[in-house]
C-alpha cells in the first residue's frame, strides 16, 4: 500500500562523485495502522460505507499515531490544547462493506511546524479503497490559534529521531 | 395521529352526582411538530433509515418544543443546565426512506417534577412509523443530578396554563 | 454485571415433592460480549457520547453474538433474510467518554419463537453505564415478516444445547 | 458569500478597442442554497460541529440543486444510476455550533462530462465556515462506470441554457 519509494528516497551522489562521499536523504515518518470492522451503522443505501464515515476511521489511525508515541488525545485535551481539522481530503477507489475488515495506515512525513498534516491509506486487505489527508492547527481553550506546545514538539522529535536510527540501523 | 382520547380524557362528574353538575377534567399538553427530509447520509445498506437515527429527530422535535416555551436548549445550556437522557425508548412499525419528509410530533403529557418524559410520534403523511418516549434529568455543570431551576418551571407552567386556557375557551 | 440470579434459576422440585427429589431448570442463555473503544465522533457538545450512538455498538455485540453461534449476519442478508429492529430501549446511567474502552454484554436469554430478543449491558471496567434491549423480525426482502428460516432456528437451537450442556457438567 | 466576480466574469475588450470587437465571457453555473438547522447530535466534545457532518450537508444541497433542475435522486437511483464519491475536499475556517442557522451554497460550474464536480460554501450568516467540493462518477447498478445517461445531460444542458438566458437577459 505504501510505496516504498516514498518511504525511503535515497539520493547517492551525482554522477561522477564517488558513493564514500555520497549523501543518504532517508524519509523519516511517523505510521501507524488501526484495524476497523465495518459496523452496519456506517452503511447507506447504496450497500456500502457512506462516504462521510471514512473521517471518523481516519481519526481513529491519527489518535492512534498520537497516543503511540506519547501524545494520547485525552492528555492533550487535559492540558488545554485541541487539535481541530483544516482540511480534510479522500479519494475514493472503491467502497468498503459491512462486516469488512478495513487497516487504515496513517502516516506524518514530516515534522509538523504550525500545521500537522496526516495522511491515510484505507485498505481492505491488499486492495486500497481510500486515499486521503487531514491538515490540523493547535489551538486553545479559548479558540485561538497557537504554536504547538514543547512538550508536544518534544515527544515528536524524539520520536522521528528514534524512528531515523530504526532505519539507519 | 395522535389520538383524540389521549388528548382529552373528560370526566363527567363525581359518582353520585348529575352529569349536568359534574366537571370536566381537561388533559393538557404541551406539543409541536417538526418537519424533517431524510438525508442519505440517515439511511443503511437495508436501504431505509438507519435505527438510532430516529433518536436525533426526536431531539430537533423536544428541543423545537422547548424553544416554543421559551426555552431555547442553548440557553438552557449558557445558563448552565443540561437535560441529558435518561432513557429512550422507539417501536418501529415501518421504516422512513430517503428523501421522505417525515412529521415528529413531540408532545410533553404532564408537567415534570423531577423527571422529564417526552412522547413521540414520528410519521410519513397519515403513516404512523415510529413511537417512542424519553425521558430527561435536569443535571448542572458539574454532572450532578438537580431540580429543575425556577426558571424552568415558572415557563413550563406558563404554557400549561396557556394551554389550558386555550383548551376551556 | 449480569446479575447471578438471572442466569441461572433454580427451581426446586414440583408441588408435592421432596426437595431432594427436585429437579433443577437452569435458564441457559447465549452470550457475548464486545469491546469497544470510543471514537471521538461518538461524543456531542455534553463532552460525552451521545445518546443514540449506543445503538450501534448493541448492534456490534448483537451480530457478534449471532456470528459465534455461526449466523454471521452478513451470509443471513445473502440469504435474503434482514433482522430489522421492532423496538430499543436504553436506561442511561453514566456517560462512556472519548478513549474510554467499553465492554458491550449482548445477552439472548430464551429461544427466540417469532420475535428475537437481545439484553444488553455496557460498561466501563466495574461500572455498569448503560442497559438496554432490542427486539427484531425476521423480514424477507420484500419487506415482509416471515417466521425464522429453519437454518437459522437450528443453528440457535444447536447453540442452546450447547450452552446448556456446558452448564450442567 | 459567493463573489460576484465569480460568477460573471465580463471582459470588454482592452481599452481603446471598439465594444463591437469585445468579448463577452459569461460564466454560467447552477446553483442553490439548502438552509440547515445545527442538531445536537451533530456537535462533538468540542463544542462546535464534528468535521465529517459537514459532508450530509454538502449532501442536501448536491441533491436539492439536481432536484432543482428536474433530476430528484430518488428518481435517479430508481431508474438504476447511483452518483457516488470520487473525492471529497473541505477547508474549515471557523465552526459552525448548536443550533447555529447554515446556508449550504452548491455550485456546478460547468456541464460534466465525465465526473461532475460541486463546489460548496457553507456560511452562518455572512460569516464564511466551509469551502469544498465534491466529485462524482455515474455507476449502474453493477457498480460499473458508465457515461451519464442521456436524460441526465438533456436536464443538466437545457438548466444550464435557461441560467446563461436568464444571465444575458
Amino acid at each position: 500500500m505504501v510505496d516504498a519509494a516514498d518511504l525511503k528516497s535515497v539520493a547517492f551522489g551525482r554522477a561522477g562523485s564517488s558513493p564514500a562521499f555520497g549523501t543518504i536523504k532517508l524519509t523519516i515518518m511517523l505510521q501507524t495502522t488501526a484495524q476497523i470492522r465495518v459496523r452496519f451503522s456506517e452503511t447507506d443505501a447504496m450497500g456500502v460505507v457512506y462516504h462521510a464515515n471514512y473521517l471518523p476511521w481516519c481519526e481513529v489511525a491519527r489518535t492512534q499515531l498520537l497516543a503511540e508515541v506519547g501524545l494520547p488525545y485525552v492528555e492533550l485535551q487535559a492540558s488545554g490544547f485541541l487539535l481541530p481539522v483544516l482540511e480534510a481530503n479522500l479519494k475514493y477507489r472503491s467502497p468498503a462493506r459491512y462486516d469488512d475488515l478495513i487497516s487504515v495506515h496513517a502516516v506524518m512525513k514530516e515534522m509538523p511546524r504550525v500545521r500537522i498534516r496526516i495522511d491515510y491509506e484505507i485498505s481492505r486487505g491488499n486492495e486500497l479503497l481510500v486515499t486521503g489527508y487531514t491538515q490540523h492547527a493547535f489551538m486553545n481553550r479559548e479558540g485561538q490559534a497557537i504554536k504547538p506546545p514543547a512538550f508536544f514538539t518534544e515527544k515528536l522529535q524524539a520520536a522521528f529521531t528514534k524512528a531515523s536510527e530504526a532505519q539507519t540501523r
